[in-house]
């Protein structure tokens, strides 16, 4: 999505650690109306698949999907990342490694959310290990129901998540991929 | 807002400790067709008022709150409840004491997305004790910004915290206010 990599471009910086500090419009301030264009992009991509859930996880993730969710009329569904005390009943889980804060955490979505017959779009912001899209995948196989597909605003290509998923056959979408990254500038891939 | 009291009605179930869980449209799953409604109401209540940014928290408070920007055209900025890695630079920080899970914690709004010049409408799904309105509040205040109001979904009249900000002289409009509620049934405020 060329407006996304000239969004970027003019407002992202790259940070130490391979972080890329988008918090002007993706992350803690959320430019709603770039979202939504984002929205019709994902609209666009999955035009034709029976799609019946997104699937997101906190926090940033949830902007990114009500958006493409107020354009493709979808519910969404997002993860927690810790069990809380207002989540009553039975929940899936799965052990996410959160590559940002290097500690592991616990994801979690009420078993009464995700059907058998569900097909589901996982939708986050970023894509970089893959570790909380495996997550979610592994909560839509236990729920038994189909992944259509995943949808990353900013994959970060060069750290090889997307690309392991696509090779285990899954559809990885991402809006940008970044290939490389550095102070000095972004590249993204072709 | 007779459609949401509605819902609640409909889909809500209420928990021992004051809990009303409306898990499936408002927080863990996310009815984002309603939540474009509440969007609207939301517009309706500050139409004529001047408002250059609404502030949130995360994780559900940003559902609710990219719902009425996609239909007010605001940015959006959510205060994250732990300082992250990936937030550099000076923030703007309060303690907020959590009703639901009984602890403290600290929420922060990078500086540079609240400006002096800014008039903030505060949203978020669930007033209670107030205790997330007030460090909210507290973090435009030190940012030297108008708060124009604040609009929660759901306001549990019965705890107090709404009506005593409303003494204080701050404009809360929540769209649904429970007076009583148990598991007998709720009763909303006329």
């Amino acid at each position: 999505m060329e407006a996304l990599e000239q969004k970027i471009l003019d407002e992202g910086t790259v940070l130490s650690g391979n972080i890329l500090k988008v918090g002007s419009f993706l992350n803690q301030q959320l430019d709603v109306g770039f979202l939504l264009k984002m929205g019709e992009e994902i609209g666009r991509i999955y035009k034709g698949d029976e799609i019946t859930k997104i699937l997101t996880i906190e926090a940033s993730g949830i902007a990114v999907a009500v958006a493409a969710a107020a354009v493709m009329g979808n519910k969404v569904v997002f993860a927690k990342k810790n069990k809380t005390s207002n989540v009553s009943g039975e929940v899936y889980s799965a052990k996410v490694h959160s590559f940002t804060h290097g500690t592991d955490y616990l994801i979690t979505v009420p078993k009464e959310y995700i059907k058998k017959s569900d097909k589901v779009l996982i939708i986050d912001d970023f894509l970089a290990n893959g570790n909380a899209l495996i997550g979610l995948i592994d909560i839509i196989n236990q729920a038994g129901a189909e992944v259509v597909g995943c949808t990353c605003a900013i994959e970060k290509g060069f750290q090889g998540g997307g690309d392991k998923l696509r090779k285990k056959g899954y559809r990885i979408e991402s809006l940008a991929v970044i290939e490389k990254m550095s102070a000095e500038g972004i590249e993204f891939r072709r």
